[in-house]
Parts: C-alpha cells; sequence; structure tokens
C-alpha cells in the first residue's frame, strides 16, 4: 500500500495525537473549561517562543497575524523597512502600502536574505520607525541570520517585526533575548495543526508603540487580544478545535524542549542538503534555511516530478513559484516528520528522479542521509 | 518528532481511511443497511481469496476461525495430520486434542516447513481426513509451498485445511485453482485491521464432510455460517465496525489487485533479506515467508533492541518466542507498508545495532534495500 506523506512547507503532517484532540465534540468557549485550556495554551507557547510576555492567537492565517502586526505597530511618522526576497516579503510589502505606510523596500535577489550590514546602515539615518522581515522565507527556503539583525535594532528606537511562521519552533530564536518586538507565527508548520491561527508575541517596546496608534482595523486590532488575553479569554470566537490541538501539540514540543527540536530540525535538514550534493544536484538558496530545503531539478526534469512523487511513492512536496516554477523543488522539515520520513522521501526522489531519465545513482542520496542522521536522535 | 511505526506481523498498521471508517456511528446490524455492506464485503473477500465459494466471517480472532474448521471439518473416523513448525502449529494440534481428534503431529525444526513429498507419503495410507498446515508461520517466518501440498490433497478424499492467517492477501494463494479446502484468515494481518475478525472460504468438498459431522460447538459451528450468508447476513452479532473497516480495507486491495499486493509484498521482503545480508545478519528461516522476515541478532545484542528502536525510532518489530527468544527480530512486510517505511526500518535497524556496539556498517543494508525496492511500484 501506498501511505500518503506530506512534505509540503505548511500544511505539514498532523499527528494522530493531535487529530484525535480536534475530532472531539465541541465546547462552548465562554466557560471555564476554555478559559483553563486557553491559560494552558499561552503558558506552554510562552515557552516555545522563550519569551515571559503574552503570545496573542488569532483565529486566521499566518496572513492575518502579520496584518495586525503591520496595521497596528508601525509608526505612522516614520518609514518601515521591509525585506522582500520572495513571495512572503512580496506579501507584507502590499499589505503596508494597503495601510498607507512610507514602505522602504529592500528586494533581494531569490535565495539571499536581509544582513545586519544593511539594517544597521538604513538605521543610522533615523528614519525608520520599523524594520519588518522574514526569518525564513518559505518560498525561496532562505533564512537570515535573525540574531544579528536584532542586535542591530533592539539599540534603536525602531521595532522589529519578525514573520517566523515558517522558523517559531524550528529555527533558534530567542524572543526576549534577542529582543525581538512582533513575532508572528502560523499553526499549519512547526505546531502540527492544520491551518487557522496565527500568533504572535509583543514586546513591552512594542505595546508602547501600539499604545499610541489608532489602528484602522477591528477584528485584527492587537489591542482587544491583550485586553482579553488577561482574563485568558480572546475578543473575537476562538477556533477552539484548533486551539485543542495547539494544546496538544504545545506539550508535545515541550516535553521534547524546544532546543531539542532545534537541533533535531537542523540535522533533517542538513541530510536532505547532504544527499542532494551526493547525487549532484544544487541547493537553491546561499543561506538555506533549516525548516525547508529548496533543490534545483536537474536538466531536463520539470514540475512533472511532484506528480510522479505523489502518485507512485505518495509523497507531496511543493514546487516552485514565479521564476523558480518547474525548476526546483521544496521540502519540509518543520514538525511532525523524522529522520526515517526524510530517508524514504530521498529514496523516492532517487527512484523517481531515475523514472524520468535523470542521470542519479539512486541510493547514493539516500545513504549520504543515513549517515548524517545518525547523530539525529 | 518521533512517529510511531507498527512493524509487527499482526497487528498491523490501520490505513487513515479504515480508521475514519470504523469511528462512524454505529448502526444496527438487522438492517438492509448492514445487509448491503456485508454483500460487498463477501464480494470483495472473494477476489482476494480467488474462490467463488462464500467466505465466511466470524467476529473472533484468527483462533476462532481455525477452531471452527478443526471442529467442524475434520472427519472423526480418520487421523488428521497436523504440522507444526512453530507457535500456531503447535496450537492446532492443541486445538485437536481438545476436539479428541486423532493426531498425528508432524514436528518440524523451527524454520523448516513441512513438504509436499511427506504429505503424499501420509495420505498414500490412506488413514487421513484432513491435513492441517501453517502456510506462513509467524513465529519462524517461515512459508511452506502450499501449492505443492494442495496438488498433493486435492486428488484425495482428504481435505486441506490451511492456516493463511498471515498469508492470505500477501502470499499467492489460488484457493479454488490450488483446491484448497478451507482457508483462515484474520483482520489484523494483510487486510489493515485491529484484531477482531477471522474469515474462511470452504469449499464444496469440505461442505460435504462438514454435513457428515455433528460439530460439539455452536458459536463457531460453519453450518450457521452458511446459512445466514446466503441471506447476507450473520447469524449472531457481527462486529459492525470492524466489517464497516473490512469494506474500505477490501476495497483499496481490490483496486491495485491482489496479484500486484502478492508481488509488491514479496519485493518488500526481498529488500529486508537483502539489506541482511549486506549487514551480515543471517535470515532464520531455510524457506522464508514473504509476509514476515525473522533475522538473527548478532552476538551480543538481545532483546533490548526491540525496546531501543521503539524509543529512539519508534519501530515497534517482534522477538523471538521459545527456543528464538532474546535472540531474533520479526519484521513485517503485511498490508499498509511501502518501500519507505521499510527502508527507512532498515535505517534505525542499522543506527540501533551501532548504538548498541554490533560492528554494523551504517547505510549499507539501507543502500542494498534501496536497491531493491527501485522496482516495486
Amino acid at each position: 500500500m501506498i501511505k500518503n506523506r506530506l512534505f509540503t512547507p505548511g500544511p505539514t503532517d498532523v499527528p494522530p495525537e493531535v487529530l484525535n484532540e480536534m475530532a472531539k465534540p465541541v465546547f462552548h468557549h465562554r466557560t471555564a473549561q476554555f478559559r483553563d485550556m486557553f491559560a494552558a495554551v499561552n503558558d506552554g507557547l510562552k515557552k516555545i517562543y522563550k519569551t515571559s510576555n503574552d503570545v496573542l492567537t488569532i483565529a486566521g492565517s499566518g496572513t492575518a497575524g502579520m496584518e495586525a502586526a503591520i496595521a497596528c505597530a508601525v509608526p505612522r511618522d516614520k518609514k518601515v523597512l521591509i525585506s522582500n526576497g520572495g513571495k512572503f516579503g512580496e506579501r507584507w510589502v502590499k499589505v503596508a502600502k494597503v495601510y498607507g505606510l512610507d514602505v522602504d523596500e529592500v528586494t533581494l535577489e531569490w535565495g539571499t536574505a536581509l544582513t545586519a550590514d544593511v539594517v544597521k546602515e538604513k538605521l543610522a539615518t533615523g528614519q525608520y520607525g520599523a524594520v519588518i522581515t522574514v526569518y525564513s522565507e518559505t518560498s525561496t527556503a532562505t533564512a537570515c541570520d535573525m540574531q544579528a539583525i536584532a542586535e542591530v535594532v533592539r539599540d534603536t528606537d525602531a521595532l522589529l517585526i519578525v514573520d517566523a511562521i515558517t522558523a517559531l519552533g524550528v529555527l533558534p530564536l530567542e524572543t526576549d533575548a534577542w529582543g525581538v518586538d512582533i513575532v508572528a507565527s502560523g499553526s499549519q508548520k512547526a505546531f502540527m495543526l492544520p491551518p487557522g491561527l496565527a500568533m504572535l508575541s509583543v514586546s513591552e517596546k512594542a505595546w508602547k508603540v501600539i499604545d499610541t496608534i489608532e489602528a484602522p482595523c477591528f477584528f485584527l486590532n492587537l489591542k482587544a487580544y491583550r485586553k482579553s488575553i488577561a482574563a485568558n479569554d480572546t475578543p473575537y470566537t476562538p477556533a477552539v478545535t484548533l486551539l485543542r490541538g495547539l494544546k496538544v501539540s504545545v506539550d508535545m514540543i515541550n516535553a521534547i524542549g524546544i532546543e531539542k527540536v532545534w537541533s533535531r530540525t537542523a540535522i533533517l535538514a542538513k541530510a536532505l542538503r547532504t544527499a542532494a550534493e551526493a547525487l549532484g544536484l544544487k541547493v537553491c538558496s546561499q543561506t538555506p534555511s533549516d525548516s525547508v530545503t529548496a533543490i534545483y531539478l536537474p536538466e531536463g526534469i520539470g514540475d512533472d516530478i511532484r506528480k510522479n512523487l505523489r502518485t507512485k511513492y505518495g509523497c507531496s512536496v511543493a514546487g516552485g513559484q514565479d521564476g523558480w516554477k518547474g525548476k526546483v523543488i521544496r521540502v519540509n522539515h518543520m514538525g511532525y516528520v523524522d529522520p526515517l520520513d526524510t530517508i524514504g522521501l530521498i529514496a523516492a526522489i532517487e527512484y523517481t528522479l531515475a523514472d524520468m531519465g535523470a542521470d542519479v545513482q539512486i541510493g547514493k542520496g539516500t545513504a549520504a542521509a543515513v549517515e548524517v542522521l545518525k547523530d539525529w536522535a
């Protein structure tokens, strides 16, 4: 029997423990039962976020979380620096423009990341109220040096707003210690849930700015979430089923320990990169993210590879977008995925490339990955 | 995250499609809804059994099915030949003795199988009313040449009663064409269900014998099942939820085609045997079954390997029984298991053996399996 395996960089595979929890009968949310559960979720999220501040949860996708941050926390009297190195950076520029913000867009070649040096130079002008950047750009499988960027921003008046949707719970991220002001994440990545929740941590520095802004939005107004969470509640109807699932997944992550989850994810990514190299394939990114890997397809192999992988081996991977369309595959390392999955996928990629006529030595990539992954557990 | 993976030779992994079907609300069984579903199950079972006779389903484990056959279909005025090459052969001898049958037990060295020559020689005496044998002995991972044995029995008056619990739906078995009189199977093997159902095909030749016997049993009396199945029904309360699951799994198997399932299973088993050889490990059986593989553990490695495989890599395999206890592991190839699972398991076995101090070259077995499995799909 062929098993279906989700290797897309969101949605990621959902553990049976989470699915079972979400299959339980719905209960009403204006109850002590809900508030107790939500309080436990929020405590668990703080550990994963590595913050002592509240982590707000919105019933919405990751985009809703980033829009809330952009609408509520970017000062109107200054410029906002936004890095655009892929589809998500591009989206945050669009959102900021909808809100009439004065956007300074730093356009990056796909596969490269914003550097701390660029941020430092810009902020030195004193013209910026906020920096918005993507920690791990899903479309290009590229991560920036977030710690270095945070180091540059933290001693200025500007806020650092980070799209950590494919980074939180996967890549090292010390929200408080690094001084990241807003960290946005989503449910369908490292949290191993279906899509439908956005989570944001907000620093004291950010709240001070938010309090000065009359944000032109209602559902996404962070002030409402701050007020409610003080009573372990939500301002509008919460997605109770997803929150129940989140309780389970947060507990699973904290039982392992977030640092261990980071190092395990890193080794899965390293195994795939090493396998690609062994097969003579090139990793797309100059600074690859450990949450998702993008690999250039060999000459003569197109996007059909995804259909073949799915049909013959049950493996779903993502393709390329825009200029990378038909030229790359992207593979997830976040959440409910382990070395055995990764090894199996690499074998399936080898079989499929060979079936399609590519010049690859079956087993070479798999063996290289097996060697790397011996240090995983 | 570590995933739990069931590689025990029963219970085997249950597909989500089957789990979801079984999670639906229970309906009453004395209804047209039940009879329609049961009729569809029975049609599907005939295809997998390769028989035009009815396949009876009992709410019970595989042992209940074999007991029904032994109690109802073994002539009392003749001897019954029973092969005992492992824990299950041993059990059928016990059952036959409970019913006071005149048992001629052929004791086999573990890892060897009953041969057609032995059966031929015994039957030539004219003293036997039935031959009971295990097609695939789970405890020793050993298969006999069932076609050759059937060839010998079919032209005699004796019935051939086969424990195909870890064979039906996995190893080639042409019930009608080979003339096998009773074929017993169970739900928790190739049918990818939880335990709780036993299925039996019964030939015309067998029914003629059954009609001459006043079987000293009620629930397991095959005559009651024959009468009910004519109206697509069961004599006693059926395990409705398991039957719903069986409908889904039977459809899954028939969508692929039973011959394809046989050949796919064979290649999974071959991959593991090849990997074992590459790692310098010895397969236990002289005539290995393709449904389950038993491998001798290297010197100095004991049964702890199973706990280590489960704890560190989420892989459950079976150990040895009786004289093989602590000396072997047994790995499933039946049902909902595919090349990617098998490759991952082999890597996990390599890691675990190396962790435990065995002299194995990590990746060597995996690469050997990857090579074999390229012909699977």
